[in-house]
């Protein structure tokens, strides 16, 4: 049995996890991530990176595995386990894993966006036509026919710039909110049902009607953090967090997609960071003042 | 003469800056950037990176190499000049370059952190045995003797984790708030005067003695970025930003170390990204409201 106690508990493997983890290593601490099989789903599936610093052209699987080989070349501890709730104890934390206790003076939550309800095709066709993010796959588009299917308003900035490239793009909201899109963008209430296709999607299955695409961008809402921890103050469905990432129960961090809108690489790492340098400070204060 | 209107000026060179650049372009939108010579000093003197995820064993010149190659591989244009003052119009800004005027719907501040006083020695020895950064470079003095010279209180972290990896760790405290260090680390309470050594730092001459040292950490605070914009709200030497990395100014963001502490690359390309796709989508709500 791995050692079940640690300084710093990192929930979540995915960029902002890994770069936590990094940065409490640099920082002569010790850390113990708590991951799932696959660390970020999205980031397997991106078909190339291209607005992260220092890469480009490189897929998001590829950069998946060159951060977890840095992480495992630093010697940090990973269990692949998913943690079930956490309790703040007033001094430190206690961490539910199945039925084993973990207890951590510190803990960083960083486990993304939660998959609602998922699309029939969805999964099959991720990366061959279906999407997540349009900053990050729009080029591929480019004077192609494509759909969003819109769970959050936050989708319209995605048609604004989807309008710019696509010879068409249909927008289907599923929101409540006044709908603000370009002209060019056509809009469709209806509800999705399913996503068709070959080796690439062809077409996106509505309930009253069948739309032609290319591509499908399905840009949903993050599921509410606050059923992993009792009392996290939340924003909307993020995390509320403080510009050095701590939220309102003291010692908890949380970094990432997380925290909440841009869903993005370079922000996940950047939150990941300053999660990390702040924790190993907040432990550092609670030493001196014993 | 280049053009001198753009949608969103960046100002700074540096990674926040850069970040933020390629982060426009993933938008379809155009920026300028205004940049110096050196783009960031810290970085280009920086023996390696290792807590910035995807990377580990690069150089902080080589890293810099990379970032600038993508965005001139985006054909973003960059100016190698100094603003000298920005003028908020209400409607978009002025940037004024020498005697030239440039006019930008938004701005995204990434200045970085100006060096005050430059001590003797300093700049010859950077790389050298002088570092600004001890999460950064700690490893390289395991078991030797350092010195930190500290203008500001957060060096204290940095003597902390260098205690626990060096022979000796002096501290010369260079600020009036109460000073909390580990027992290990020895206070000096002294001025420094100059940084002595042959192809290595040797000694910190201080004024009142000469001590024996193989690194020298130097933690200054950012000189205020107020002088660039007038009315701009700092928080002690940083630029005060919300979470969208807003600040008080309608339509000027700013990002990287200019938004203070932890002075970081993993911090100011998430804090670039994130200032560049809230500055397109505040150009696209201008554009909504005409």
């Amino acid at each position: 049995m791995s050692n079940t106690n640690t300084e710093i508990a990192i929930v979540g493997c995915g960029p902002a996890g890994l770069s936590a983890a990094i940065n409490v290593k640099a920082r002569n601490k010790t850390s113990l991530i708590f991951g799932t099989e696959v660390c970020s789903p999205k980031l397997q599936k991106a078909p190339h990176l291209h607005n992260y610093l220092g890469f480009f052209d490189i897929t998001g699987e590829e950069f998946q595995k060159r951060a977890l080989k840095q992480v495992e070349h630093y010697g940090i501890e990973m269990l692949r386990s998913s943690v079930d709730s956490i309790f703040p104890l007033g001094d430190g934390f206690d961490l539910m894993v199945k039925d084993e206790v973990y207890h951590a003076k510190v803990v960083i939550l960083a486990t993304g966006v939660t998959q609602g309800h998922v699309l029939p095709g969805e999964n099959e066709f991720l990366g061959k036509g279906v999407s997540y993010c349009a900053s990050c796959d729009a080029p591929i588009f480019k004077n192609k026919t494509t759909a969003i299917i819109a769970e959050v308003k936050e989708a319209e900035q995605e048609a604004e710039l989807l309008s710019e490239l696509c010879e068409h793009v249909y927008y289907i909201p599923q929101y409540r909110e006044e709908i603000q899109v370009n002209d060019g963008v056509e809009i469709i209430q209806d509800k999705p049902k399913a996503i068709l296709g070959k080796n690439q999607v062809t077409h996106l299955q509505l309930k009253n009607q069948r739309i032609e695409c290319d591509g499908i961008f399905i840009i949903r809402e993050t599921v509410p953090a606050s059923q992993l921890v009792q009392g996290l103050e939340t924003s909307g469905s993020a995390i509320k967090v403080n510009r050095d990432m701590s939220t309102n129960i003291e010692g908890l961090y949380a970094a990432g997609d997380i925290t909440g809108w841009p869903y993005q690489l370079g922000k996940a790492v950047g939150e990941g960071q300053v999660a990390a340098l702040n924790a190993v400070d907040f432990i550092s204060q609670q030493k001196k003042n014993d």
